[in-house]
């Protein structure tokens, strides 16, 4: 980066400089510990890895860090590999565990090679150690000329390292396992020839026998519902283990363990467990052991509505199940990473975990690395979101190291977008793409020119000139600027339907079709692409236009309830939150599911895909009122990257109270607000406060600024509670 | 492949069909086998890795394959990974070693997943079993539509299966061993502080001990000469170990063993090792495990003249040395693969083993994985031989399949090479790329279009064009053929200096130079880019001109020698091996060297890169006799691929009688010759054979056609042993 540092840049420059801690190649560790994930998907029993491309790590990595020493210090070097150490370009012998560097300035190299495991090392001195200000290569260009000495012509790539949180030097990356706690089932009932256990709620980890013994089979069918796990030949997921002379194998994967207390070895999403034995086997009692990523409840929200409370405390849950590794889709099933899940997990927390390393660790997973050879997922629009997902990163952390690390695949994955463009420079569905949009309950066109992509590939071309313009690459910036501003200006030409006040779905051969869907249109109010006047046409004649084709799925709810709120309708947005998810949760849901829809009853319900419980009902785009409620109600946002500046907008959407916080780099902004008050205390210190009112406000703390009819703010620049007084 | 296959493709094709065998992605097994090869290499004992880009495996890999069954048939499954089943799409539970195969039309899918090493299946049947047949793939595009099935449009991309000869259940592909053989010293003499063991040749493998015991430190000094042996602080390879209570560690790689009969760890390359140990260790006797891939020596050269013989033999010990796993450049150093290198070796291969899959086994390994962000080895010479090196593997066994199965990794490569061409379609050494050409005790200009790398860049366009046409793609095929030919046509005019009568050596800026040096113009001889007249031009201004810079390494003296046979000059070929390869025996070799400067004496000779004994003393570019041998003295060549039919034109270059066989696809060519008569038996059985007679010659069998003045030519259309007498 040739451009000064932000201070939001340097405050997160010399937080990563403070300690200790594993370095690898940016990507790499994430890439490998998603395979781990990704592939722990089973179905029925049989291993179920994803259908897309598999990517895996560099597998020669050369670590370097130049340093200027007052006096000699010894270093303590652990590595994840094979390796060999240079100081000053002179190979150490072997693999030396300590090293005394000299004072003086000098250069410390480390190339590692691992097979199986992300290269990596941890290096610790007094003054020296291992930390993102290391650089990394996998592809050292030096070479021996015919003197024998390195060329001054070489092209070494450098990257600085990537690094989470293995500050310790037996903390190694490569054995890296999520927390585990051990829970109890709250009942446990005979039915039909096995025993049902109930959990309580819905829930993920490694069921656990005590005392088991015995000669012969026992088998496991999991159940979100009591209907699946009692349906033993349609139940999605099912262990099956073979007891004899005091061992278990587990069939599925053909590991052994001794019996006594056993754990099974392969993680489950489930509330119920039907369990049935042979006659020979015997055990004393059943309980899990959940796993969970330890996270933080940084945000959180209250108000007198007991029943948008539940929604929200379910909400969190649903998130903190999906919150792992990555944030996967669901934990039943895919228990993978999908970019178009992903990008709703990524907002959501950031108004409740403000996890920075689960969106990062996602972010790398879902690119993989070159060749890109299909979109996101192989899904058109997944690719997109890829690209939201670090325009919005951006904006609520702030952290320009990771654009600087994550740009040059940012290029070549909009290379690849561009290469299949058509005579207008729009995207299209071609061989090997999917184009998702949404599931929905009745015919979406997937063919030609969709507003919806087009939309959202606007979008895509506008971060690339952002993130290319933070990196002072104004080469890219320009391109992109062009580019972006040349489809933008298209968009109403190609899909704006004037008689119909609407974008339409899509042109085919140049022909706009006849068909209006939600999906542009939402977009573009959420994109701010259009007048304010489109704005409205599109609210009354899409939006609260109940002719038009119903989004089923909580997925596409997020957005359509968001583009309501950005138009002021919090009110209709609250009562649709409590009808929809307080639907499921009158349907006995005790986390959000994967579509939902009102009109079906009783097993309706769980059935997905043609099978009867294929559908999720742990689902992380189940979440949104989690977002909706931080932003749109509490009414937080960032205006400047990572919170430089805020802007907090409550509105109570009809509810007499309510309190929350969200979290941001700096701390956490506390919103307080009922009829007559809004109280505000913000860790961030500086940004707007805007809020309406009837008579003449007052505040405790600064100047009240009036703009248009009743509508008020106050520039915030203070720690301290700010208290208004509005009616 | 649409094309119908050639006979000699139907050949290969049903004897890869004949047995079951460990089957992986093409070219995977071969860069992971090729990683644990080139990261062998220690310097002084530092591990010691390329510096170049290092590929992997891809993790997730799924195999395919329809078949018909007239019965049901129960198949045994072996696999490297974690992997499921799928019988017609149907998952199947757990990961099942045996299944039960239903008659009929079915299609079998096997999914596997694995970091560590290559994804690798077995199948053993009664009529199934995993062979190159199968097809499999790293990305399935395929995907679930909104009906839960999969879609039509999708666009799997397939590829044959790779393998090699691991046609056991249980000879896992990853655990793959060279062979080995206990071998004694020959003399074992105290010198200094410790011991000097001297093998009596230039070998390759373990120090082993016997009655290892004691405590202290023991230093082992390996040298291919005495004096690096016992020059410790300069001899280029040594281990280190430490004694400890019944147990050793071995310092450079931490690897603890018994004590007692210990073997090290890492193999070596040596003829003599120098020993010194601490007080406290005993060892009763020191031998070594000599390690080799067992290759048949398949061809045979003998003559009048025992020093040729001789240079015959060394050179062929130099070949099996070097032909491991991989064709490496030299065994103590570099232990790495290298284009350039390596391409003599396939040449001198054909000649001596016609071991296939080592030249594929290479190929692949230099080639790597997409995207391509160097060349190969980063020199820019040897991407080009990488090309060649498959035209002549083509030529040399007509393997079809393995074009099928590189070409997609040709293109990109080739795509990558002209991303960097320069406006006149020529490339010249940029920012990262190595422009090696020879080490040359002289200045070499690397700078702007050097003649030398136009000439192997017109080839590998050539070469494109071909495999393009082999495979049907008319699309490349056009493309490369209208590439070559603009650059074959612009070679002379660029390079060609009327008054030198010579190709000069580089241009600058459009400005040729005034140099000449002897690479472009043997090229330009090989490739048979000359007319007659500038062939003889160069022959008497370049290739027999003492006045231009001299080729000091075995390496460029493979192509200048085969000019000249080219060229017809076997008796001045006959001398220059017996003087330049004679004078290396005369200086003791016992295998031959990566250079060698007859001008130098003593110690001389062991020096390189500014180090004492930096140069490899057993280098496989040194041993191109066995090549110029066989092609120019049995004079027997592919003339249409895999010797579909073959050109014998023998030369005795100046012997009273020679013999020998030269492999081929379909057996072998045996060759006799001496001042009156040719005597020869064709395994393959159709091509010409060539020679020149004073008087009218007689053959046994077919009939003699005259050429030109003396030169006589006779169709050989049999098994049966042909004999001429021609004098």
């Amino acid at each position: 980066m040739k451009k000064m540092m932000s201070f939001v840049g340097m405050v997160l420059y010399v937080t990563l400089l403070q300690a200790q801690t594993w370095i690898w190649y940016p990507g790499d560790y994430e890439i490998w510990l998603g395979n781990q994930m990704n592939n722990r998907r089973t179905e029925r029993g049989a291993f179920f890895p994803p259908f897309w491309k598999i990517d895996s790590h560099y597998v020669v990595v050369e670590f370097g860090k130049q340093f200027e020493l007052g006096q000699p210090e010894e270093i303590f070097i652990a590595v994840e590999g094979k390796y060999n150490v240079k100081l000053d370009g002179k190979l150490q012998f072997g693999m030396p565990e300590t090293l005394m560097l000299p004072a003086g300035k000098h250069t410390l190299n480390v190339k590692v090679w691992n097979q199986a495991t992300p290269p990596a090392i941890y290096i610790k001195g007094r003054t020296i150690h291992s930390d993102s200000s290391w650089r990394v290569t996998y592809e050292d260009k030096e070479w021996i000329d015919e003197s024998g000495k390195a060329s001054d012509t070489s092209a070494t790539v450098y990257m600085n390292a990537g690094c989470w949180n293995f500050d310790g030097a037996t903390q190694r990356p490569s054995e890296f396992m999520l927390n585990r706690e051990p829970m109890q089932a709250i009942s446990r009932e005979k039915v039909k020839s096995g025993e049902l256990i109930d959990f309580g709620k819905e829930t993920f980890g490694y069921i656990a026998f005590k005392n088991l013994s015995g000669k012969g089979c026992l088998n496991i069918y999991y159940g979100e519902s009591k209907e699946e796990a009692l349906d033993t030949d349609y139940c999605e997921t099912l262990d099956r283990l073979q007891l004899q002379l005091g061992k278990v194998m587990n069939l599925a994967t053909n590991e052994v363990a001794s019996a006594g207390d056993y754990v099974l070895d392969d993680s489950k999403a489930f509330r119920y467990v039907y369990i049935e034995t042979e006659p020979g086997v015997h055990f004393d009692d059943v309980e899990m052991e959940y796993e969970f990523l330890p996270v933080e409840y940084r945000g959180s929200f209250r108000c007198n509505d007991e029943e948008l409370n539940r929604i929200w405390e379910v909400g969190a849950y649903t998130m903190h199940l999906t919150t792992r590794e990555f944030f996967i889709d669901g934990i039943k099933r895919d228990r993978w990473v999908w970019s178009g899940d992903a990008i709703q997990s990524y907002l959501m927390n950031y108004y409740l975990f403000f996890d920075r390393d689960a969106v990062k660790r996602t972010i790398w997973l879902l690119r993989g690395k070159d060749p890109v050879t299909s979109h996101s997922n192989t899904i058109l629009d997944y690719t997109f979101y890829w690209f939201l997902s670090i325009y919005h990163y951006y904006m609520y952390s702030g952290d320009e190291a990771f654009v600087a690390q994550i740009y040059p695949r940012m290029q070549t994955m909009m290379e690849y977008v561009l290469g299949r463009t058509n005579n207008n420079g729009m995207v299209e569905g071609m061989t090997g793409d999917w184009v998702f949009v949404d599931w929905a309950d009745g015919y979406l066109d997937k063919k030609g020119e969709l507003s919806f992509e087009q939309v959202l590939f606007c979008k895509s071309l506008e971060t690339m000139a952002l993130c290319a313009g933070i990196l002072d690459n104004k080469t890219d910036r320009d391109k992109y600027t062009g580019l972006s501003t040349a489809l933008r200006a298209k968009l109403e030409s190609a899909f704006w339907d004037e008689s119909k006040k609407a974008m339409v779905h899509n042109r085919i051969n140049g022909m706009q079709s006849q068909e209006v869907t939600r999906y542009s249109n939402m977009f573009s109010v959420i994109f701010d692409y259009l007048s304010p006047e489109k704005r409205k046409n599109v609210k009354d004649n899409v939006l609260l236009n109940d002719s038009i084709l119903k989004i089923t799925t909580p997925y596409m709810r997020f957005y359509e309830l968001e583009a309501l709120c950005i138009l002021g309708e919090q009110e209709i947005v609250m009562k649709e939150m409590k009808d929809y998810w307080g639907g499921m949760l009158r349907e006995g849901a005790t986390t959000f599911w994967e579509k939902y829809n009102p009109q079906e009853t009783g097993v309706q319900h769980l059935e997905m895909y043609g099978r009867p419980y294929g559908k999720s009902l742990c689902h992380a785009w189940g979440a949104s009122p989690i977002y909706l409620l931080g932003k749109y109600y509490l009414g937080v946002t960032p205006v400047k990257e990572g919170y430089r500046e805020f802007r907090i907008a409550p509105d109570l959407g009809g509810l007499k109270w309510m309190e929350g916080k969200v979290p941001t780099p700096g701390g956490d902004i506390y919103v307080y607000m009922d009829a007559s008050k809004i109280k505000v205390k913000a860790g961030e210190g500086r940004g707007y406060l805007y809020f309406t009112s009837q008579k003449t406000p007052k505040a405790n703390i600064g100047t009240i600024q009036r703009l248009d009819g009743n509508k008020y703010r106050l520039w915030m620049d203070t720690r301290d509670e700010v208290v208004v007084n509005y009616r």
